[in-house]
């Protein structure tokens, strides 16, 4: 952390997953606040014209890319190369944003909490198979994590200066593109389709899981370690105008609610100032003359059956959490290549969870290896070679 | 304070008030949660056996009746019978509850400010009439004034742990029975008609002034004065179901609202238990799946002229508010009678406002000057002897 001139610090980023939706919001609250925060770390997959770019403008100090063939590239800049768990540790670094998805997030978010940074987490995947290590770690090493998600940032938002612990937490949930359809409805329906996200800009696979209501049951899973709640005082409510982010019961019975529009340039900013409150011409604000209605209805679990699977997983905890999210990782990604349709994402799951012989209590060795254990099943099942 | 076996506080109570709505309300928590509250002050107006009644269940040590035909009544209690401003002031009294209506809650609210206690405030009038006095003899005397009213008492939780000032006071306001009506329909409502608000349970004359806004134009210059907020940033929305109760914008843009059924028991509570949350059996939670739909609409400033009224007398400060005030009382109690139609109040209460010749920085005395003028003044005008 730095202080400058005006007696306001400057924090010292690094992104992790720079080139991907959450990667380049962040990076476009940097760029609208420079006194407020300096990038000293990069880090991409296989992006590399766009992390070039990215190098050139913000001149990080660190830097690492995926594809190897970006070193050839970096040679000549005055970045160091190294690896993610390497920057996410970094003396330098105050605050690590994860937003690399899936399953990759998990060794740098731990690198991280274990280094005692402010962690800035927005790979849903490290909570979801890790939560109990992740969350122990953190607590051992100081780290704050600091929710990304704008559901996650809402819940932690409505808890500030409550001195006692929420009794319920209420994630809502837009419902997706499908969340008036049929389960026969589902059968039909297109890759493009499923793409067509009704309120939020997001990747791919988030934009997918958000249709299936498994991202929503992730979510679940993630509040249950960020907040500390039993999954029974956890509800999904759908919330099709995607205005108020989550919500949160205390002991009295009073409710609080965080409310925008749907831009993740919020929760990223709100976590990178933490505990301030930054002021950024660029976000929206709510115009309550074009607001007429916020409805609620309950999920149908029928329907979109991968909201209770990952519930369930939840529940069960060990290491099926893991299973759960590498089968949907591998799942979405055949249904991406038009091998299976959108309604057999959640058969896919189901099964690999059937068959799974969980671990409790597991170690991450344990957790990487049902997770690896899960992607070969999920494969298999589509081969017809189980 | 009594600290007990549990190791939980007893907050020893005043209600000023006691047998108007708020006061059985708040008589109702304390009913409800004897081990935290104790009664040691009781007073009342003119419901001599509903008084007698609460001292027989409440036994308090100080107690107050306007009636004076009380005393002979309380003459073998064991009660000591003393002024509001004493009960207010007095030592062994931690919290005041304000739950007077009306201009006489005035002096002992100062009273209790002067005196350093925490004052639970359900009266509007004191702050709206003096609001610059009694927020500053709160900071010389290092009082803490509680909110009650739910719009007030939401901002107050909106606001808790926030470092930095709220941008914008977003105060929600049912709209009353009227709230479809036209200015023409407006002409021909009803005494009981008026007296029918659809979701808040409360005292005849707030109930009133709901129905013509006023209630949401005091409530203005009430947030003005408690959150230290320029006028042009509190706006008023007409949310009818009343179940957000207000929202706070932040510097970020971001919004956080207050939730719950419309019960003032749960913002009575809440004043009563701050910084703590208490649970009750007796309050309703908030049920989801029968929520189905939030609406929200502009106010329409013309069809109820008296929410401009307030605003304006608000925006021009000095001895304004005390005749917007005064005026309003006396215009209530002249629809009550049936001697004004429902229309005529915003217009008495603009008469009284354009005729005033206004103090600026008034002292109480010049402030309690203009309320017997308007008083005077609104009287005369329909005596037709102006």
């Amino acid at each position: 952390m730095i202080i400058c001139d005006m007696g306001d610090t400057v924090k010292q980023l690094a992104i992790l997953g720079s080139t991907g939706s959450i990667g380049q919001q962040t990076l476009e609250v940097v760029r609208a606040l420079p006194d407020r925060f300096q990038i000293v770390g990069l880090a991409a997959g296989k992006n590399i014209d766009l992390l070039a770019q990215q190098i050139e403008e913000f001149k990080p100090r660190f830097v690492y890319c995926q594809d190897k063939r970006a070193e050839a590239h970096l040679a000549n800049s005055e970045c160091e190369l190294l690896s993610l768990e390497d920057i996410a540790s970094h003396p330098e670094v105050d605050t690590v944003v994860i937003a690399i998805s899936g399953t990759s997030g998990l060794s740098p978010t731990l690198a991280a909490v274990k280094a005692g940074k402010n962690v800035a987490l927005a790979n849903k995947e490290s909570l979801v198979m890790a939560g109990e290590i992740i969350t122990n770690e953190a607590k051992l090493n100081a780290a704050q994590i600091l929710p990304i998600d704008s559901e996650h940032s809402a819940i932690w938002q409505c808890l500030k200066g409550e001195p006692q612990p929420a009794t319920k937490l209420i994630l809502t949930a837009s419902g997706g593109p499908f969340r008036y359809y049929s389960p026969l409805e589902l059968h039909t329906v297109t890759v493009k389709q499923a793409l067509r996200h009704p309120s939020w800009q997001m990747g791919r696979k988030v934009t997918i899981d958000s249709a299936t209501l498994m991202n929503k049951g992730l979510e679940v899973i993630e509040a249950h370690w960020l907040f500390n709640m039993p999954f029974d005082n956890i509800k999904v409510l759908i919330h099709p105008q995607s205005i108020i982010h989550s919500m949160v019961e205390f002991v009295d019975g009073i409710v609080k609610a965080q409310l925008s529009y749907p831009d993740m340039r919020l929760p990223i900013q709100y976590a990178l100032s933490y505990p301030e409150r930054l002021p950024n011409p660029q976000l929206p604000r709510l115009d309550w003359s074009n607001i007429k209605d916020l409805t609620f209805k309950e999920p149908d679990f029928n329907t979109f059956p991968c909201l209770k699977l990952a519930i369930e997983a939840g529940k069960k905890g060990g290491t099926y959490p893991a299973v759960l999210c590498a089968a949907d990782e591998v799942a979405v990604e055949l249904f991406f290549s038009q091998r299976i349709p959108f309604a057999n994402i959640a058969k896919l799951v189901e099964q690999a969870l059937e068959e799974h012989k969980a671990t409790a209590c597991p170690t991450l060795e344990e957790i990487m290896a049902a997770d690896a254990w899960a992607r070969k099943k999920a494969l298999q099942f589509i081969s017809g070679d189980n």
